[in-house]
């Protein structure tokens, strides 16, 4: 009974965080420019095309096949569904567990595209994503979920704020900086233009499709029917809440008007900020997770875009990045979960001391190391070899027409550039 | 056993009300101008954002906290899931009962956006919001769902017809009033100029989303899982097609053309209509509920049109408040309930007389009288001190740019005005 | 136990199912005309409200009333719920299971509309749908799965490759050569002239949302929670990833840039050729069939398009159509299900023989020939009383103006024709 009770449970979990890819799709396509929205589409397919294939093939012996050194899986390649030492298995059957990972390990794969959208070669970007699913996402998967070093030594990332979202995140970066801003983004004295997105309502669409897909990817990754499942739908509701809400105030105040596309950023930041500690955090807990997230977005993006100067067209590097990190450490203060007493984890708030923060500052810092240097290696290599950037008339004129031979919206009269 | 499916049931009746959110967004920013897209969306977002937060705040215990006098309840403020007189927070877990109550909650708040769209300052629609959420929602849920006094008198709403579409319309009607038609709707003879929607896309997307989640909205009101299930489902949708297909005959006839957003508006209205008495009525209720509902539609929306010149951009009134008041009326004829003696409930149609039609009309007029004289107030009180309206030149270029610094559609020429 | 959970079960995956309804009317809206988008929306609801009404009041019984010869059901008509021979109604109750089989009806009747935009008069386009989910289908599906002659050979069609989809689409071909091809798609000389359709970002969010349903649909399909059910999500996941890559890959060989809405169709190939054989193929088997179903859509619709001369704007035909026959037919080589020794089906490539072809191809043929007869029939007694097609000026102008007095885009400036 319980078992076909989980059953439906994963089930359920699965195709809401299946549904992310629309939201994805959406928010990426509306914040960006409409002579692109084909290639941002497509290549929001890819990921989970690509994903999907290489994830069964590769991917998850990688993350869930016996453990070498902590480090690594070993086998299940090509047909995981026969690995012995998945004990979800047992629990929901081979495939389902096998399906919910892939959904998930799809998730972090799509993050990139935001990033480096409206430059990037459609060729390379198969390639990165090919290999988030193939590499780098199941490699931190390992160690956190799959049996590596990072569960063991106690690491706390219930839903995947490190390791689906931050993984994204950092690859996000290296691969906004490594690709370099759209023509037109920083003026020769460094300071940045706005480019705004070509459909704010698709944005928002997809930003409430994410939310509403969130509650799968939280609430799922008990992987079973619990009495716990009302708590996280509670904590990932209200940080989200709180973070756009942080956000809209924050704007309100610094720009005089309350900015529409850094709100819903700020919902996704509360999102991403509250995946980790979901289980473990307090109702009241989630809601300053949700408040820090937003003061994040609220200063982060700014920050990456016009200090740093990096161009990330929609935010993807402040939302799952910083806030996949900020996430992750929170846990170490505002973890409050005691169903027993060998069973707690407390964190400093909760007179927990540093131990928890401590493993999750070595959790952030391994991911980011692994992830940054890997995917550092991955761009450097198709720079070298393909060459990341479009030509300057097809950035110009817009991926759409070039990369694919159509336009996204051919009985619409556009703007000029 | 029954409570880990319960808890499935109600997390999975939860997400899909949560999606209503992004349904009433498609169908408010599709059914207005471009130059607003961004101001309506964000409305959206603001609903949800402070609705989850004031309802956790306080909401939820005016809801269902101690009852004081049958008017309202009056603990669990800041910490409901300790309250313990709530039987359901054992059947389901405290909090994922809070949850269920939340996303409820919230879509009463959101339907007002619409009625109000396209003329009123941001600042004066989140104090509106927010009293929706913290007030006029959560007293009118004491008295039919909390432990108030017209639960006790045996009202019928069995998923909110009355308690959530008829508070939101009843809300939007008086703010549409107070607000103010947009300028231009109505000629100085007093004729009526329609204003066409943006995206009648996206208005459809909405309606198809709404109609998917009332599914949850309907069936989950069971709060467990049971062998009644089926049966809300299909009255539901019978009523929602018969309610559509009403509005699109009538509008052929009358117009020589079927309208496409009126059928749209003939949806909703007939999912509004079944609402109350999904459970309690038969199946060819469900279809006549339905036709009664497209009826009123289709004569309903253009009297406030036209007649008593109220600028309604969405059809929220006629949909809502209209509808809602009629499917709560027509339980009392139409009520066939009969799963034991003692719990029949029998309309007038079926020789119940007019015992459950009293009730009903006692309740739907207790409600009319809270909601319009608090919101009158509210909204009186907002004219008087900051101003209900944007300035006209905001009003004429577009809220997105005046109050938001953004266009929702950046790329894309539009046309004048 | 198992009722209740299979309750939850068949309620989630008919809202799933029922989701599909706005995903095809985003694809159908996005891949045609700004002109002609709100008719094709409205066709869309038509199929959904129409059908539901007459699958309720007709079609059920048909479909699943007591057998004659192996036909037709004979009865169950305005009162479904009232028969007594459907062992499901024990499983689920009554009225989840029709409202289950209601939404898998409508999916049928909603394929037609893309294949015959743009030219269709709306009243024709109405008593067309109102057949499919009258007649067409139910008979169909009593012959596989209501106790007909198909289902007693051991025709194998698990979630409805030949009974939803070929069925959409041989009256979708049927449709599309009678109404003829939009003015402007073909040449004097017969060449073929692409027509883009208005929205992609529409279009492809239409795609996720079919996606995410399908797994509704195939899983669903079990109709009780049970061990098979990630063994369906994930061939179901399999074959649309291969199918969409297959496609991607040999447009980017055949015209050097990789198509964008050919990938999309690719997809939805994948998808529809997996729903027969969902259950019984392997992983392996499942990506091999998308990959069939890849190179089925890249060459079947240009086929379609430019040797046949069939104007098929959205290539529904060649998803729906050659996808379900394809899909159908490779279950005979395929399948490999081994519950038990008496219950195996094995397929060509497993050992089976031809048997399992034989049959499958016997109700590839039986379909195609009862539902091209009567459409056929349908349509030519249309044309010879309503007429099909609207004047052209109201084909040139749009569908939207001249058949609903409406502009779908109001605000947007649009680009001549």
């Amino acid at each position: 009974m319980q078992q076909y009770m989980d059953i439906i449970w994963v089930f359920l979990a699965s195709v809401l965080v299946f549904f992310m890819q629309a939201g994805f799709a959406m928010v990426e396509t509306g914040f960006t420019r409409a002579k692109n929205a084909g290639n941002i589409i497509m290549k929001n397919f890819v990921d989970f095309m690509i994903g999907s294939i290489l994830f069964f093939c590769f991917g998850f012996g990688i993350m869930f096949g016996p453990d070498w050194m902590g480090l690594i899986g070993t086998a299940g390649f090509f047909n995981p569904e026969n690995l012995t030492n998945v004990s979800a298995f047992e629990a929901v059957t081979p495939e389902l567990f096998i399906f919910f990972q892939t959904v998930f390990a799809a998730t972090a794969a799509t993050i990139v595209s935001g990033a480096v959208a409206g430059r990037t070669k459609f060729s390379v970007y198969c390639l990165i994503s090919a290999f988030v699913s193939l590499i780098i996402y199941p490699v931190v998967g390992h160690w956190v979920w799959g049996g590596g070093f990072l569960g063991s030594m106690g690491f706390i990332d219930f839903a995947g704020s490190t390791v689906v979202h931050s993984v994204g995140g950092w690859t996000a970066l290296v691969g906004a900086i490594m690709v370099g801003p759209r023509i037109g983004k920083y003026n020769k004295d460094g300071k940045a233009n706005a480019i705004p997105g070509h459909s704010l309502t698709l944005g928002a669409l997809g930003v409430f499709i994410l939310w509403f897909a969130w509650f799968g990817f939280n609430a799922g990754s008990t992987l079973t029917v619990n009495l716990d499942i009302g708590h996280i739908a509670m904590t990932t509701n209200l940080a989200a809440a709180a973070g756009g809400l942080t956000v809209m105030f924050l704007t309100w105040i610094r720009y005089q008007k309350p900015d529409i596309s850094m709100t819903l950023n700020g919902v996704l930041g509360g999102l991403v900020a509250i995946t980790a500690g979901c289980l473990v955090v307090t109702l009241w807990g989630a809601i300053l997770i949700g408040i820090i997230a937003g003061v994040v977005i609220t200063f982060g993006i700014p920050f990456i875009d016009q200090k740093l100067r990096i161009d990330d067209p929609v935010g993807a590097i402040g939302v799952h990045c910083f806030c996949g990190v900020t996430g992750t450490l929170l846990v170490g203060l505002f973890a409050n979960y005691l169903p027993g007493t060998e069973d707690a984890i407390l964190g400093l708030f909760y007179g927990g001391g540093l131990a928890v923060l401590g493993v999750q500052a070595i959790g952030v810092l391994s991911v980011a190391a692994w992830t940054v240097s890997v995917a550092f290696i991955l761009f450097f290599i198709l720079k070298k070899t393909m060459g990341l950037r479009v030509d300057k008339i097809v950035e110009i004129e817009g991926l759409d027409v070039h990369e694919h031979g159509i336009e996204a919206y051919s009985d619409f009269v556009s703007r000029m550039n």
